[in-house]
Parts: C-alpha cells; sequence; structure tokens
C-alpha cells in the first residue's frame, strides 16, 4: 500500500545520539529497540500496513511528549503516534521509519465527576478499562467498539470513532469536552475544558477530533458519559423491502423515540452466508423468504413500561405491514443469537473467501441502491451484500468473491467512491482517511475545504 | 462600550462607486440607505451596543454573499454579518461604519428528509420558522431559546447558540451536520454535508459555529432534528440545601434517565425576588421556608409510563429526604406557572432597578460557592441570585442594586472571572465573547490556544 509514497528526504535518520537524548528523558526502560516489540508496532492488527520503526517512545506524562515532539521536530525526525493499533486504514504504524510515540504508559484515569458524568482521562486508557470503571460508578461510555479490548481513547479521539451507540449517544464532537494535544513543535494545547457550556473563542479541540494525529498528539480527553439504565430489549424484525426497512426507522424513531438505542440492517444475501457459514447461526424465520431483516434494542430505565412499548411497536409495524414476521427476543441469551446474526457478518465474509469491503455513509433514502448497482454491475462474478447501522446511515457493503481478482476490483472502484461522492456520501463513514485513502479525500470533501487546510 | 477600541485605518471608507457596484450585483432593493432602516440594524436589541453603518446589503443567495465579500475584501470594506440581531455581548452590530451584510433574505427551507430527521437550510431562516415546519412534520429542533422569534438560524450557529434543550439533546457541535460558508475572500465552503457520519478529513465546519463570523459568513445549514415526543410532564421541587440539588440532579439523570428534558435551578433570594416583582407569581410552598427549588421536566413518547415514572422518582427523592417539597403539574397551565417562575427571574431582575449579569458555567459542584462568595464579599450593598441550567452547569449569577455603582462593580470585577478560571469554568457559557468580553477570553482560554489561531 504504502508503495506509491516516497520517504521525504527532509527527514532526518535516527542516530546514536537521539536514543541516549530521549534516554535522558524516558528512563531507558521506556526507549524501545527491541525486536518483537518494534516489529508489533510496526505492522497493523490486518497484517496489511507494515512500517521500519527502529524505535518506539513510551512517555509516561504530557510533559515528555513535549519534549520528544520538540526534539523530533528540531532534528527533523518524523513521527507516528499509536494508541492501541487497532485502525483500520493504515494510520496507526508508520510508513517508514517514523519515530514510533506509544501513549500506552499514560492510562490514568484523572478524576470523575458522578454528579455531572464528566471523565478526565489519560489519551492510553483502554476503552474496555474505562467502560469498566464506569459500570462501577452507574455509568457508561457514549462509544462502544469491537475493538474496545485493545484501543485507547486517544485513539478513539483522534479518529472520531463511531460504533455502536452513534445512534442514541450521537458522536464525539458531542460527548468530548475537552482535548489536551501536543502540537509537533512540543507546544501544549490545553483545552481540556470539563464544561458542557463553553462559548469563548474557536471550537479547536475540534480540530483534533478525526484528524488522525496528523495535527499533534492527543494526550488527555475530557468526556461526558451518560448514566447506566437498567432495562434492555432485542427484536428482531423481518421485511418485505428496503423501503420498510426506511418507513420502520422513521416509525422507531417516533415511537421507540428516547429508548432506541440501535437500528441495524442486513439483507436476504447477508443472512445466507451467515447462516451458511456461522456455527449455530440460525434464520429465525426459517419457513419464509424475506428480503431484508431488522434488529432494534432499546435501552431505558424501566424494564415493563420499555418491553410494553416495544411490543405496541411490533404490533403496530405488523398490522402496518411495515413488517413481515417479528420477535422479541424473551432473554439475554436468544438476545445475544440476534446480535450474532448481524455481528456474524464480517466472520461470515472471511470465511466464504476473499472480500472487498467498504464503509460508506449515504442518505438513507438512496443507501440501498447502490448495492443494487453493484450486483448488477458484477452479476455472477460476486455475491455483493449490503448490511450496517442504518440508523446512522451507514452501510457496509461488501463484496465477497472466490479470491482476489484485479477485474474485479476494477469494476468495483473507482465506481463504488464515484457513485458515492455524487450521492453526497462520505467514503469513510467511521474508519477515516489513514494512508488507505489519502489519494481519495476528493471523493468526499471540496477541492476548497481540502485547500484551506494546506494552505493556512 | 466600543469606545476602548480605535477605528483601524486600514479599512477604507465607503463611497458612491461601492454603493452602484452594490446595486449591479444585488439590485437596488437589496443595497438599504434608508435611514429608519439604517438605525434599527446599527443597535443592539438591549440599546447597549451601537455603530455607525451607511449600509445594508441582503444577498439573495451564496453566491451574491461571496461576490459581496469578494470585492469587500479588495476594496478593504469592513464588514459585519447580520442575522436576527439578538445576540448579547455586542456581536452582531458594527462597532464603528462596517458595511452590515444582512442574512434575512436567504430564508428558505431547501430540504427536508422524514427518515433521517435531517434538514437542510438557508442561514437566513427564523428559528421558530423553522419549528413550525418541522411540527407539521412531527420533528422538533433540537435548541430552544428565548429569542426564537426573531434569531436565525445562520445566527444561531455561529454564535453555538445554547438555551432550553441542551440538556437532552447536547451542543450544536453535535446536531449540525453540515455548514456552507463564504470566506472573507469570496471563497464558498462547502461542508453541507447530510451524514451522521463522515471521517474523512479535518472537522472545519465546527470552527464556523462558535466563531460568532470572524472565520466567514455562514450562508447553509444542515442540522439533525429529533422527531417531536407527545409526552410533557413538569415537576417543581423544594431543597434544604445545594447539596440536595446536585445528588437531586445525579439521580435525575439515573431514575428518569432518557426522558429528562430540563433540570432547571434557582435559590431562595430568586424565589422571593420573582414572587415580589412579578404579577401572579408564587411560591408552590408558601408555608415553608427553603434555600432551594428545582424544576425537572421530562419528554417521552408515553403518557402514562412517563408521569408514573416521574411521580415514582418524586416519592424517592422525598424518602431519601433530598427534596423536602414537590408538587406535579396537573396541566399545561400548572406546568407554564412553574416555567415562569424559573423564566421570569429575567424581568424580575430589571424591575428591581440596576443588575450585573453574568453567563457562567463552572462544574457543578463548586457552582454554587461563588454566589455564596460574592454574597459575603458584598454584604448589604446588593442581592446576590443565583439560578440557572444546573443540568448543564450554567449559572447566571446577578448582582441586584439599586442603582448602576462603580464601587459595587469594582468588587465584582474582575474577582467574577478571575474565580470562575481558576475553577475552569467558563466566563461565557452560551453568550459568546462580542465585543463585550473580547479583553477577557484569557480568563477562559489559555495563551497558547489563543496565539496558536492568531499565529497560524
Amino acid at each position: 500500500m504504502g508503495g506509491v509514497v516516497q520517504r521525504s528526504p527532509r527527514f532526518s535518520e535516527l542516530n546514536d545520539d537521539d536514543v541516549r537524548y530521549f534516554q535522558e528523558i524516558l528512563g531507558k526502560k521506556n526507549v524501545i529497540q527491541d525486536d518483537d516489540k518494534l516489529s508489533a508496532a510496526n505492522i497493523d492488527w490486518m497484517h496489511k500496513y507494515k512500517g521500519a520503526s527502529k524505535l518506539i517512545l513510551q512517555p509516561c506524562n504530557t510533559d515528555q511528549v513535549s519534549q520528544i515532539l520538540k526534539y523530533c521536530n528540531s532534528r527533523c525526525l518524523a513521527v507516528v503516534p499509536q494508541g492501541g493499533n487497532t485502525g483500520l486504514v493504515g494510520g496507526s504504524v508508520p510508513v517508514f521509519d517514523e519515530v514510533i510515540v506509544s501513549l500506552s504508559s499514560m492510562n490514568n484515569i484523572i478524576s470523575f465527576d458522578k454528579v455531572s458524568g464528566i471523565l478526565v482521562c489519560e489519551a492510553g486508557c483502554i476503552l474496555e478499562n474505562i467502560m469498566s470503571f464506569l459500570d462501577n460508578e452507574g455509568f457508561i461510555m457514549p462509544l462502544d467498539l469491537g475493538a474496545k479490548g485493545s484501543c485507547q481513547i486517544g485513539g478513539n479521539v483522534s479518529t472520531n470513532a463511531g460504533g455502536l451507540r452513534l445512534v442514541r449517544y450521537g458522536s464525539l464532537h458531542g460527548s468530548v469536552l475537552g482535548v489536551e494535544a501536543v502540537l509537533a513543535n512540543g507546544t501544549v494545547l490545553d483545552m481540556l475544558k470539563t464544561l458542557r457550556k463553553d462559548n469563548t473563542g474557536y471550537g479547536l479541540k475540534h480540530l483534533f477530533i478525526g484528524s488522525e494525529g496528523s495535527l499533534g498528539i492527543v494526550t488527555k480527553v475530557s468526556i461526558l458519559t451518560p448514566p447506566k439504565l437498567s432495562s434492555v430489549n432485542v427484536a428482531f424484525l423481518a421485511c418485505k423491502d428496503y423501503s420498510c426497512c426506511q418507513k420502520l426507522l422513521q416509525e422507531a424513531k417516533r415511537k421507540l423515540g428516547e429508548i432506541l438505542s440501535a437500528f441495524e440492517f442486513l439483507d436476504s444475501q447477508s443472512m445466507n452466508l451467515v447462516t451458511n457459514h456461522l456455527e449455530g447461526a440460525r434464520n429465525p424465520f426459517p419457513t419464509s423468504l424475506h428480503n431484508f431483516y431488522v434488529l432494534i434494542e432499546t435501552t431505558g430505565s424501566d424494564e415493563s413500561s420499555d418491553k410494553q412499548k416495544l411490543e405496541a411497536f411490533l404490533l403496530g409495524s405488523m398490522e402496518n405491514e411495515l413488517v413481515s414476521d417479528g420477535v422479541l427476543a424473551q432473554d439475554i441469551s436468544q438476545a445475544s443469537t440476534f446480535w450474532r446474526l448481524r455481528e456474524g457478518i464480517s466472520e461470515a465474509l472471511m470465511k466464504a473467501g476473499a472480500v472487498y469491503k467498504y464503509d460508506l455513509s449515504i442518505p438513507v433514502e438512496n443507501l440501498y441502491n447502490l448495492v443494487e448497482e453493484m450486483r448488477s454491475r458484477l452479476g455472477d462474478a460476486a455475491n455483493v451484500i449490503g448490511y450496517g447501522h442504518l440508523g446512522d446511515s451507514n452501510l457496509h457493503l461488501n463484496v465477497s468473491v472466490p479470491r482476489y481478482d484485479n477485474k474485479i476490483l476494477s469494476q468495483i472502484e473507482p465506481f463504488v467512491y464515484e457513485w458515492t461522492s455524487k450521492h453526497r456520501g462520505s467514503i469513510s463513514a467511521e474508519h477515516g482517511v489513514g494512508l488507505m485513502k489519502a489519494n481519495e479525500i476528493f471523493y468526499s470533501q471540496s477541492r476548497e475545504t481540502v485547500r484551506i487546510v494546506v494552505y493556512y
């Protein structure tokens, strides 16, 4: 992948004096040259992107991050910040021999205010650890991800991670109240507010949310966390066409309103794939053929009234013929089997062969058209499946093929990007740009908005 | 106020050729030199800030805004954008003779997607008109303001307006999905996305939210609107001390969770002021003296279960002794009388004499300490009252005096700013900086964050 990018001769090469300097400011144990650790940090978790860094630095506090960056800046040493290294677009590993600045040792929770629900912590805190901490306090994180066991909050913020709770709690631009970041020249920007309201000056912190480390390294974060609610319910529904899915979403927003916490969809091709490839995965409606399936989750504070509400919604949707069939999970175990049908698609795709994956955001009314156009474009050569977070207009378009084939790829790209661009969509809904899509940014951003960043 | 600022000689003075040029591109009727209209546009609604502009321009589309700014830039003519002119900090009127660019004629709703709830409209749409439009569609705006009958959405976005629904729906950084803005040189930045998720490139639109027109003129907005819910309930409660108010907020977030839509507080001094000065305002608990009062509003989709939930919450809070007394509004009329006690404070203050007003955001645990310190600092010379949006940590600190008195003012300022700064608060929670607080910004922003904006 990185092959098209050339290492700039402007950057120096690391030498022994550099290493000695880092040892002085960080202590020897935080300046890592061990081969095993280096090879783990040089490669991303998909084994798709690989760098050749010779040095990992593990600062313990913001001041050390500042000293590192100030020195690297003066020496023209290239740097890549690294959190949990769970990114999907080649943004968390070196492209060449950049010095890796790992935030892993900065993993302290600094404060938590039980009245406001505001948490302040260091960037290296692992998402799941924060979740456990909050669980004890009776709160939850406004974001949840498959990678939660490894990913770090600094990386989540730097990549504007989306995830499973966005339909309910919104994006990190709403939840993140403050950020501390260190610029390339070592300047520490203290924007670590713990306030829901602050209208003094520019919203600079927002530039660090989703800029993938390119503007500076996020070192601390303050975040608004919602209280934990006790009642969770899951329903699995079948719809005859995409139009019914859309109308159902509209109804769910109105009728379930404040308790809706997930609205996911999959097409029949996705359902077939999962039930064919995953052991124990069963279609809840085995006797009939449906074109689409919807998973609805509600989260609220009152078990009996929430369940009543969901049952009434189900009944109404069947009467209106928006839903052809439906079932409400009777316990946690049944709820998990429903979630497994949706969450198992990725795994089933891997078992089915090779796969071209696209993570797109497209206005809901047009979202599924792309799947159908791709299907008729590729014919029998591929199995095109569509699923995703319909509540967020986020389509996961996947093209499953027996093996990778450049002829098929050339029928998919750039068509998929052009189509998305034409419909004012985003070619990266939640994964970011990284190295993978750096050259495709104009499909989702106007020339002027990119130019202004480069010029100013 | 503007007295300390000097007009820069860099700026040209308007001449007849300029006016002719504007008439050519906008048509004569949109180039306004009428004295009455000019004097209305030159003064803010509090009659506190007054400019001396000789020209109002009323563009009808983005292209005209672009042409205006490009020309003014080349001629070095200063410009001030104006929406509904309802700002409180002198940001919406000229300081000197700036050309006023009024967005009032750009008031079209461009599109509304009933499935996603995403609205796209021009900047000059009046907030209340958008609300009426959405009401017909079964949706609401995520923000509501006292000034809704005049304020325009472009101004709301440019000032990051807070308002009454923030505790439920969050800030505009979460709700605003896209912005179109014109830079000073006429460049049109198309960031008008209609997507909940987009991780391609920097979050530039966020810089235009709350930058008060200083980076460009917002011409179009896309915004995520929540569905309208049918059931609204209001409770009015009495607490013996501030600690109980805090604990009650914590409980309300947990027990009312997803239906909580307002959590407002006032102290007994505020209650006395309102009941003494506003006709018909009555303390719901006239026989006992309470130190604090809390107004709680819930909004949900199920009348009976919502009411049950609120009743159970009230009962539990009384048993826990968080609440000394409480009453649930039995109808809309009683709900309005409760809201009147909270919303009438401003009016009562005007009737009581002169008033020094501060709009502060302070972490909840320390918020009321400032009121008490101010009270002991000023002694009998003033009536210090505290109230506000406790759910958002937003304190309205008001010092009521018989008449303005510089000796008293010198005891309030800079103390109030220093205290707020020391507690990591914001000296402007929702009103912005404008001309009023331009010199006080360092109380809420670090030198580095301000410097980086000036240097880059």
